[in-house]
């Protein structure tokens, strides 16, 4: 049996232009000699629909697709997921599950057994868990088949949830001759070996070989890398699909599996994480031009660097708004930059906005000293700048906020935060360092300036600020970071693991929270670590806690 | 038998402060000769607490604070709604509690059995359900417990789910004497009464009386309306909580119990859940002062208005902020307004700011014609000037968008968009019309000007602009914001029910769609309907869905 593995890129809620890749990627295999054709997680309508699945029109929108699908077939043996209405009892109306289609019948559904609930899934709100498994008998094969989580549990890698079920054990005594696993596995930091790690365990439990054919793409915060994996039984990784792109595995069942490595960059792997990020978000609501404010700082310098991977230096601009605060050093490295990425550069000077405004502001200012209205005054008028190049000319902003500032609220609301995106706002200042050094190394060149790797951070809006007259070291506040809001340790255990004075984790932790009202109001951030401040995150704005 | 229904208004995460709240109502009924006393659901830690339950150190305060009110519970019997952690199997590490407390003992734990995970409620990502039911014998009465959505199931008013089990007729083989709710259930217009039936209908299956303690105050987008209820045994309602208030009910279960009529004003009750929900947001973040933009228009109007009725007139300002295109008569109504209400008042006129930005901008625009660009400017160059004022003075903005606004875009992001609170987000034009004609009525006087209210609606950002030129009627927009955001209805549906265009339809929904960022990056909004653009939303921004 010779399987085609459809790693796509679906846009969720376009399930006509889903199935159309459907039915590509039918006519493909049926080229290629191939019997069965899969495809990821909800394919039909891209993962996550969120919402969209309470429109009834929707879902009938889907069975109609699916119908077509159905008579496409001949010849061919067809899984695709999609979501489909439990007629059965139930506490939820919808079922998230897979089409088993051969020769132009519709066999079958398989409904996903695990529906994860934590972190950006919420599975529970739509679903009904699966109550059923069997074997699918097609051509001589006796092919078990699973969804997603339902292969994870097994392998214990499951968030903030204990299933009493495992689908893979389920499995054991009906002896499949193969495991097959359609998902829609979003992309962290480090994880897609972790997915090799789960199928090969299954594949151990089962003594037969798995294939988990994945979603590929951004759908708005969270992306799918790719990477398909078939293991053969020993559990050995035999082929991969590619990372951060479409692909079409071809993979014969009857031929010898020679175990291959599985070797990735986690820093190479990342920025393209950023890149398809960005890319996807672009194609995917029809836009092609991006701006951005280049301060000369590192943060924006990384933006610039993955907006102009993703969608071509012809496409990009980069903005320079000094001020009276910005130093020369930093304008002129600013303008380097835009040259050695090819992009185009505008500097528009925010000196007489700025006057006119604090002359308009003075007399309701009732005698007050300059403070933190004056800086924010600074970056709001920035923000009006792109905004408005962004409304004439359809530039979409992109925003330039890491991961370390976002957690302080060391940014200016409807200033610096502005954007229809937030690149590398689930990216640490930590990292932000490690990605530059990075793409110079991998680049050959100096292509983000060593000058601006090296300069002391700062927001340049009041003289000689630098970022540490405000706020510890990065290293400290990434600590902090990763140990409450990853990982959700007590002040104490924050503290102790990362030896940090328990004021200054408790300072910094009240600084999260107080900074919650911002990031509600920041725009959407692509997902890339564990916990991402965007999307999977429920914190109240109005709480007392600590 | 004496009851107190202790209706409390908990702070999110504030376990002290929720537990010197249950302290004192403990004390309260001491000195009133209460047998039992009875608080709202996860009273101890506020309703909803969102991902704070992940923390481990939040669910130790919780068991801490317990032992506090079981050590200060000598004669009475305490019922008190708090988060433990599940021992048992289960998906989920936590249980939505109810602790029964006796006389200096804690005689166990009721456990919520239905998890509604839909609309605002996310408890199936935190809680594993329920499974066993008592009766509960204290001071010779068989009393029945459960926990809010248990008794919704009942009188079949759940929303998206039909839970197989039925906790209300799980207790029929008990024969209760009496049921005991204990709730968190959010204010939605017109709902108040729809408790009553709930209750009512629980009370006549197990026919003894029900009573029901309702959680009061609003926690962030969630505005809690009080009114706990009590009904006899055969449905009559004898007894209700304030609304909008906290309340200490006492009930006499040997005192003959006589009906009560229920009676409300569904336009005053939405007027005092507004005002709540500014209210708290105030209080519990630790803000006391509002500046808001008075436009003359009748949004901004009656957000000024319950402003200074939530806060006080001496703690907003109303700021004018007059372009060349305001005409005289909104610059002079927003003043009469605003001695009207008696609140402050201040003229910032955006003129030069405006002038500066477009001389600055202009070689960038390369000859384009003047369009949304310019109209952007001038409400974005207000958002400045409002958050200056907030910087400064510490006020916090409110935002002024209705509902039918937000739905189509018809705001400038980052503009009138800005504010720490969305006050009439999920208020319909149609609504904001009826609210301000009906202040006027309860006020007995032109509190808001007629000719704010009979004025066509202008956003004022070119010469004589109305929002007709862009906009169908309000009273088609909400029309379909009923069908396609409150009940999901296809676009043939709207068109039939409401007797509009099919094409009208999708250009209005496909507006809605293409507003989504927009949304995603505004304020929070209090909500108020059955489906706010706020929390209980999920929508993709990046789908191709119609």
């Amino acid at each position: 049996m010779k399987i085609l593995v459809a790693q796509r890129n679906p846009v969720v809620g376009d399930i006509d232009g889903n199935t159309a890749q459907v039915l590509e990627s039918m006519e493909e295999a049926r080229k290629k000699g191939v019997d069965l054709v899969m495809f990821g997680e909800l394919t039909l309508c891209g993962y996550p629909p969120e919402d969209l699945v309470y429109h009834h029109s929707f879902l009938d929108s889907m069975e109609i697709h699916l119908e077509r699908i159905v008579k496409a077939s001949k010849g061919l043996t067809v899984i695709v997921g999609l979501i489909r209405r439990n007629i059965n009892a139930g506490e939820k109306h919808l079922l998230n599950s897979a089409a088993v289609i051969h020769d132009g019948s519709l066999l079958g559904f398989q409904d996903k057994w695990l529906l994860p609930t934590y972190d950006v899934f919420e599975e529970r709100r739509y679903f009904e868990p699966g109550k059923d498994t069997r074997i699918w008998e097609i051509g001589g094969k006796r092919i078990g088949l699973i969804i997603c989580e339902d292969i994870w549990q097994h392998a214990g890698y499951v968030g903030y949830t204990r299933y009493e079920r495992d689908p893979v054990l389920a499995l054991v005594e009906h002896s499949p001759d193969i495991l097959l696993n359609i998902s829609a596995s979003p992309y962290q930091f480090q994880k897609p070996d972790v997915r090799v790690n789960v199928c090969a365990k299954a594949a151990k439990t089962l003594g037969c070989p798995v294939v988990m054919c994945c979603q590929v793409g951004a759908n708005g915060q969270i992306i799918f890398d790719g990477y398909s994996v078939y293991v053969n039984k020993k559990g050995e990784l035999c082929q991969l699909g590619k990372g951060f792109a479409e692909d079409a595995m071809v993979i014969d069942l009857e031929a010898p599996s020679c175990p291959v490595p599985f070797e990735y960059n986690a820093m190479t792997n990342l920025l393209q994480a950023l890149q398809l990020g960005v890319k996807d978000y672009f194609v995917k609501c029809g836009f092609s031009k991006a701006c951005l404010g280049l301060s000369g700082g590192i943060d924006s310098a990384l933006v610039a660097y993955i907006a102009t991977r993703a969608l071509g230096p012809e496409n990009v601009l980069g903005i320079s708004m000094p001020s009276c605060y910005s130093t020369e050093a930093c304008q002129s490295d600013a303008k380097t930059l835009a040259k050695n990425l090819g992009i185009q550069f505008k500097e528009i000077p925010i000196g007489e906005p700025f006057d006119t405004l604090r002359h308009l502001l003075e007399p309701h200012f009732e005698g007050k000293e300059p403070d933190i209205t004056e800086e924010n005054l600074q970056a709001r008028i920035r923000g009006i700048i792109l905004m408005a190049m962004s409304n004439k000319h359809g530039y979409i902003v992109l925003s330039t906020g890491n991961k370390s500032e976002l957690a302080l609220g060391y940014s200016t609301l409807y200033g610096d935060t502005c954007g229809g995106l937030g690149v590398i706002g689930d990216v640490t200042k930590t990292r932000v360092y490690d990605l530059c050094r990075h793409i110079n190394k991998i680049e050959n060149k100096e292509m983000i300036l060593n000058s601006i790797i090296d300069r002391p951070p700062s927001a340049e809006l009041r003289p000689d600020q630098i970022d540490l007259d405000s706020l510890p070291e990065y290293g400290v506040i990434d600590n902090v970071l990763e140990g409450y809001v990853e990982n959700y340790l007590s002040i104490d255990e924050i503290a102790e693991k990362y030896h940090i004075p328990q004021e200054q984790v408790l300072e910094l932790i009240q600084k999260i929270h107080a900074a919650e009202y911002k990031r509600r109001q920041g725009p959407p951030i692509l997902r890339v670590s564990k916990k991402s401040f965007g999307i999977g995150r429920r914190y109240p704005i109005v709480q007392k806690w600590l």
